[in-house]
């Protein structure tokens, strides 16, 4: 069995936005990625930090708008005055959310142009419809790891657990778009093993902890695991029992070092095309 | 084998469109739906007499606005005038467009408001996230069929043949929504018969006349033929072969007769509720 190299792919990617990047700043613009942030919580803060420090790399700036008192009028309004704003090329919404607002509530109150993380309802319809429209990092990072290792997608057994808005659901319709044929399960799922075993290409996005074992694999398959499930120990663990499908799969991706250092890298890449096509 | 009834099932649609289309009249306000036509193909022609004859009965106004000559800038100024319109509380956009211009494209000149059948991307991926919008009414069409013949939908595997933005796509989603396993097919996917027969409810909307016989269908597996097909004769088939599974299926919609006059219904009543949600 292969295991993916997620990093190596990023370094690649980072690369390219790089290089895109520098067009933006020499031609006198900067480029700036507006993140709102409205929780103290700290694998929130952790994950920005992890983005900063990415984007400083590649010579994105990020802008952090801290919303205090986390309502949801302030995240909106914070949402709005970023959309607004020319000096900002691309918008992130972090979670967790205050109570009473959905991350596509949110979503909606980022202008389409600069949602690099898909996070408007209207992107997602755009993607859908074949429209230009970035989709979600993560959704777009398993595609992105599928083409890098050659992996076939015409007309192949797709299998996606999860029907989130942010993998499961654009994951589906950029799967349908290469031509894939594409199953989508869930917590009601009758006899899981049975249907992801079909998957040529398995996609776990549950967000459980070991779920994908031995039994769910068919033989060869490639497994991306998006799942980041954090441990006692402070550590991070994907969907999938890497240990026990690896005498099955064909390939998978560890966690980490999989699908995240992949979305983080085309998270920036979308903030520099962003960036890109609002100065041309 | 049961033939399930749309007519009679889009007579009881009907019924309750007429009751809301009332209470809106009674607070004076006419009730109207906007129709852009850019082709003089019969067909279209045909659709036209037949929704505005639907509509009569209901209480609702037609007006077609005819874009001569059929360019996709004269499409998107008649969508953008009916959106602004106060007076217009639904609006379609008919096939075929004039070149150069998809339905999706179109449908982002129609405000979400008032996109009675689906068609502005927006729509869609609000339907995605949960969010009050509406879907196409041949998906949604679909859909009231299922429930209306009591078919569990809780954890069943859906296969829906097609993946268009009218619906194979939103279908897929509002499967989703029902808590259905689903799986989406299409002129790529091999083995089609296989993957056909693991539906306990299959979707044909493929467009393409025979396409799903008996070993396609799941045994006593709920058959929709969302499929109309012109005949040489002029009459009408579906995708299902209606004849042939018969001794598999336990239940399917004709064509004629089946989903089509419950789409119609269902658009009606959507512009209804559109009318009621604008003037309360």
């Amino acid at each position: 069995m292969t295991l993916i190299d997620g990093r190596a792919l990023a370094a690649e990617l980072r690369a390219r936005t790089l290089a895109t990047v520098d067009t933006t700043l020499a031609a006198g613009s900067a480029v700036t990625l507006g993140a709102v942030v409205a929780t103290s919580d700290p694998a929130t803060a952790w994950y920005l930090r992890s983005i900063s420090s990415a984007a400083e790399k590649v010579g994105i700036t990020v802008r952090a708008v801290l919303v205090e008192p986390a309502t949801p009028d302030g995240v909106l309004d914070a949402l709005d005055a970023l959309s607004a704003d020319r000096d900002v090329d691309g918008i992130i919404c972090l979670t967790p959310l205050p109570h009473g607002l959905s991350l596509a509530q949110a979503g909606e109150h980022i202008d389409p142009a600069k949602d690099v993380d898909g996070a408007n309802p209207t992107s997602l319809g755009r993607l859908a419809a074949g429209l230009p429209a970035f989709a979600p990092a993560t959704a777009q990072a398993t595609i992105e790891i599928l083409r890098h290792s050659g992996t076939a997608l015409v007309g192949v057994e797709a299998v996606v657990v999860g029907r989130s808005m942010v993998v499961g659901k654009p994951l589906a319709l950029l799967l349908l778009a290469e031509h894939a044929t594409v199953t989508v399960c869930h917590s009601h799922t009758r006899e899981l093993a049975q249907v992801t075993a079909r998957g040529d290409v398995l996609v776990a996005a549950a967000g459980q902890a070991g779920l994908i074992g031995a039994g769910h694999v068919k033989p060869g398959a490639i497994v991306i695991d998006v799942g980041t499930n954090p441990t006692a120990d402070g550590g991070l663990v994907g969907d999938v029992d890497t240990a026990a499908v690896e005498s099955v799969a064909g390939a998978v991706t560890p966690v980490p070092g999989g699908v995240g250092p992949v979305t983080t890298a085309l998270l920036l890449g979308n903030v520099a095309r962003a960036a890109a096509s609002q100065s041309g």
